[in-house]
């Protein structure tokens, strides 16, 4: 844990309670409890391309990103990679692992450089059975994952490429702002592919294609979109939400 | 409720408490609380082709299946029907509606007959909150339907479509018979191709080639495997977890 505790000045500008406060899971919890999370929490510094842990290995720690990108991810007997989700600021993982006999049921890797909290899966486990507001919140957001995990399968099944890479263009954009919009792709554009479920190059075709039917400008990794109505049309007529949809993390 | 005590005599093989001990939610709680739900339970037979509800309804009930198969699934904004669940014997749907606001997320229709065990959900949701060895519990049946899920998304991405109905047919074996097996495909052709995200054309196509692949011999609805490890080795190579796994539900 040493080298954890020397990272600690280096991101002064995090503080624990922020970033539980910006999780589902410890928003509307006892004062006391929510405390006893804040003096537990380590903050810990990483730079893109580390390795956290691996599938199966033994889980001590749970993690809630503060900043930066995380993947998820498991390969398969073959030698493939399958990339379970990757995650920013606000969201938690390695949670589940007390409900999986204490070991991790993926690998998680830095892809941008980030900011984490880890938390003891053991305080985890032991405050969720004596504290009922907890599990409350632990289940909501288990069932608000949930229904991500079903949307995506949705999307796999009946969004075709362009399609699903709209979708995922429409959840990086702020629901109030309707015109003019600018963004940065976040993580390089063979790890959104495989985050989509596509080769690379299907992504590139289809990412052209999105391109032709919705006049969104791209430029390397910037994407400007000047009518979000057309882009919502085109993706969302295969969904079963509509836009802007809650259920997308 | 009039019309289902009707049908309570035509059902007398089941009682409440076998189909209740046959989920993961009602093993291991206690036997006061076990006997309160098995005193609520309405058990219900369902003809094949019956929609029991519809997805933004408002949830009053989940349900146990005793028997027969009940399809999960959504429309999207263009009319699409997309499956998110086919289910049998021993498993729960509409008990997540407790966590989201109270209304069903998907809707439901019995598509081989079926007998299903209904409870009230605000009966669910009331032990949930006080009793933390059912929460326990519910933890562990959505986080068993959590690596399900991962694991669906997983196939969708890297499995092609004689690999994916190979894996289909391998969840309906019995893990402990390795030779010389005879499966009936549960429910029909179409709908398995929905299930596993395929058009029924592509379904056909990838049977066809999944008999050349491993062997296994076809006839109408009728599989024999005679050796279950040329259909494991085609299917697994292209999965993180090796077959018999404990994933799939």
């Amino acid at each position: 844990m040493k080298s954890v505790k020397e990272n600690i000045s280096a991101i002064k500008a995090y503080n624990a309670a922020d970033i539980l406060k910006s999780t589902v899971l410890f928003s509307n919890i006892d004062d006391d409890l929510f405390r006893l999370f804040e003096s537990e929490a380590i903050i810990k510094n990483c730079s893109k391309g580390k390795l956290l842990f691996l599938q199966e290995d033994d889980a001590e720690f749970f993690y809630v990103i503060a900043s930066g990108w995380v993947k998820l991810f498991r390969e398969t007997l073959d030698g493939e990679e399958a990339v379970v989700d990757v995650l920013n600021g606000g969201h938690i993982f390695g949670e589940t692992a007390i409900f999986d006999n204490s070991i991790y049921s993926y690998s998680s890797q830095i892809v941008e450089d980030a900011v984490l909290l880890m938390l003891p899966l053991s305080l985890l486990k032991e405050k969720i059975e004596e504290n009922s507001k907890l599990s409350m919140q632990m289940f909501s957001a288990m069932s608000r994952f949930r229904r991500y995990q079903d949307k995506e399968l949705e999307h796999r099944d009946l969004q075709n490429a362009p399609q699903r890479i709209g979708c995922f263009l429409l959840r990086l954009c702020k629901s109030n702002v309707e015109k003019d919009i600018t963004l940065h792709l976040p993580y390089d554009k063979t790890l959104i592919a495989s985050r989509l479920g596509m080769k690379p190059e299907t992504f590139s075709r289809a990412l052209s294609r999105l391109r032709k039917e919705t006049g969104i400008n791209i430029k390397g990794s910037t994407i400007k979109i000047d009518n979000i109505e057309q882009l919502s049309d085109f993706s969302c007529s295969a969904c079963s939400s509509a836009y802007p949809c809650e259920d997308m993390h």
